[in-house]
């Protein structure tokens, strides 16, 4: 029994059909994350929208749009990826770090906008004088654990730095814009007492800008991958916030409307891929064994780049009790293409006790529904991006995605 | 002046022509590298083959032909890329971590294959009893920095473990196979004393596979890119080899031929990515000026992979000697996409001094020839792969690759 919802008479199937290595999708968790996210205590109104970044294929957009989420864009191309997808320009929000050429067009056509800087306000104002517009801040306060990783305070570029605000009232004042969304993403974190302090944060560049109605929290609820590793109790994190906007409205006689923009806490636990191991190899008594898969940093870039933990399975058909230390390692000539980092270290490996795998086993790596598809190595070394696919509620599977083609990787060369 | 080859005017023409950001290469500096790696000192002949998977765009591949190098494909889809752009098979060899379906075939064409491991050796045994093969050993010796990054020893999975010497010896008798070439490759390294090891270890394998008339020892000659590194010495590094190999032949009475595999050397400082500041947010007293190109770990992913260092250069029309510091991050709202990681820290900020550069001025990133366009999070945030363009010795820009259309992002999904 496979604690990731997949089956090894599934896998084979699966493999049969779209071949390894293969995303794979499951529609009950992803519409059950979506139940909690819209039961994210909310006193005035909320509104979850779909941080599209972390996997953005059109079926999933689609998915989320039946279940009534809108949509976070992160640049203007992801925009024109959830209007082909069938989301209405109304159900789009576009916070980014670069705005794109066409961006009044887009507000136009009713793209809700998240000032991300001075200078993106100030365009606003130029092209939309006299319209309303979101302010996103940099609070000066963030949840990430590094310096580097950090998405706000004096190390984070996302949002305009708070003790800015008085240049904000200015642009604000000189185009005439009615600034209706306070926005600011602090990171991923599931401590309520730091939500707590973001949202009184927030709350004050709010109290200073009396035109707005909308409060957005950004994203960051934080899931645990790995057995034992916690998942944001939205509940329990929703209650400081639920005070702080009753207080809020006491004061000020202003009910904000909430909004959220999660991505891993919908998306992360719902996708796996399903790989095979391809070779083994091992150095001897002072060294390791490892499992050599059919996939890497071209579809799981998370181990190598920031030393993420993902669950890793071996699906056998006979399964069996016994253990055996292994690393887990990508198809890549690369000597950072590995699955099992140490926690929290990136430089050193970790073995991982796993059932004795052989050439041919399936394997499964948990918790890559977001930021895995679509933040890769995708064509490192020539391999093709793989399939994904959606396991349905129903019962079988629907293709979202083909299996790139090799000449794909080549079209624009001259 | 700038340090990296390319003028201010030249930019503008540049961006005019194909927007940025935008790879240019260098076809002079990529000649000149060609002929110091055709200068590696081999008493008894040498093939200089390019590690492909460090830009394995068409147009470079060519030229590296023209020049009289030879292929390392570490993928079956590498060897029909390079096949498509016209290199012979016999020019090719392949050193996998993933051995293709259809190697024999390919084999059977012309392409030259190394064992990377014992199944490796089986299949192709199984599949071409009776023919040449290489072998890839890991020598339990690597030059890499950390237990991780390293390609060598006993942390790496690359290669046939040293002590499987008598497995490999049953699998080369039992399928009449003549092993004629020892391959190993153990890093980036500039260290003369370390390669005489290497050569040495390998050599003791030779010595006991009578058979081999040539010895690859792989790539990693290390290159600075940045200011005041070390770039390897090729003849330098060639002398303990050339000296290992006499004794050899004096020993066994066999001439070696010598094979290397640069990737890095060939291309690293001849590819630079030119982009544009298209923001600026500054955090306060405590905090940092931050440079938001109009690029990103989308293009150049080795500062956020690795805590690399490359060159950063502000491109003014006219040039000044003021300097200030500044954190230069990229365009997705990611936050580990940063250029400017703190040498040998990938979790710290290091602002660099650079020109006071605004909105619209010209950035060159440099060192990014090798293992940036293919190796990056290609088609996060949904931004299009950008162009590449080489630069002529003659004059003029050829392009290579055009910039990816957003629908190209989206053509496989269903």
């Amino acid at each position: 029994m496979s604690s990731l919802p997949l089956q090894h008479e599934e896998a084979v199937r699966l493999a049969d059909e779209f071949g390894t290595p293969l995303f794979v999708y499951d529609e009950a968790r992803l519409r059950e994350q979506c139940e909690r996210a819209l039961a994210f205590p909310a006193p005035y109104g909320l509104t979850v929208r779909y941080a599209m970044k972390a996997a953005p294929t059109a079926g999933l957009l689609r998915l989320f749009h039946q279940q009534g989420l809108h949509i976070d864009a992160s640049s203007g191309f992801e925009i024109d990826r959830a209007r082909a997808a069938g989301i209405p320009a109304e159900n789009i929000s576009l916070s980014t770090q670069e705005l794109p050429v066409d961006f009044a067009e887009k507000v136009r056509e009713g793209v809700a906008f998240n000032a991300c800087s001075l200078e993106q306000l100030r365009r606003y104002g130029e092209a939309l004088p006299g319209s309303e517009v979101g302010v996103r801040f940099n609070p000066g306060l963030g949840s990430g654990g590094t310096n580097r990783t950090n998405v706000g305070g004096p190390a984070s570029s996302f949002g305009i730095w708070h003790e800015s605000l008085d240049l904000v009232k200015e642009i604000l004042a000189e185009f005439d814009l009615t600034a209706v969304r306070i926005h600011s993403h602090i990171g991923s974190g599931g401590d309520p007492a730091v939500w707590q302090r973001v949202v009184s944060l927030n709350l004050r560049l709010a109290a200073s800008l009396p035109t707005a109605k909308i409060l957005n929290l950004g994203g960051g609820f934080k899931v645990g991958r790995m057995p034992g590793e916690p998942t944001t109790d939205l509940q329990k994190i929703g209650q400081p916030v639920v005070e702080e906007l009753r207080s809020f409205a006491q004061e000020h006689g202003r009910e904000l409307h909430l909004e959220i923009e999660p991505g891993t806490f919908l998306i992360a636990n719902a996708g796996l891929l399903l790989a095979r191991v391809q070779d083994v190899a091992d150095t001897g008594a002072e060294g390791y064994r490892f499992l050599k898969l059919d996939a890497g940093m071209t579809e799981v870039l998370r181990p190598s780049l920031y030393g993420a933990q993902h669950p890793i399975e071996v699906l056998q058909a006979s399964p069996t009790e016994k253990r055996e230390a292994a690393v887990v390692v990508g198809h890549c000539c690369e000597s950072g293409d590995i699955f099992t980092p140490a926690p929290g270290d990136p430089e050193a490996l970790a073995p991982r006790a796993l059932p004795p795998a052989g050439i041919g086993d399936f394997v499964l790596i948990g918790g890559v529904g977001a930021y895995c598809s679509t933040m890769c190595a995708a064509g490192y070394n020539s391999f093709p991006a793989p399939p994904e696919v959606l396991k349905k509620r129903t019962g079988g599977f629907t293709l979202l995605r083909k299996r790139q083609l090799a000449a794909q990787l080549t079209a624009n060369e001259c």
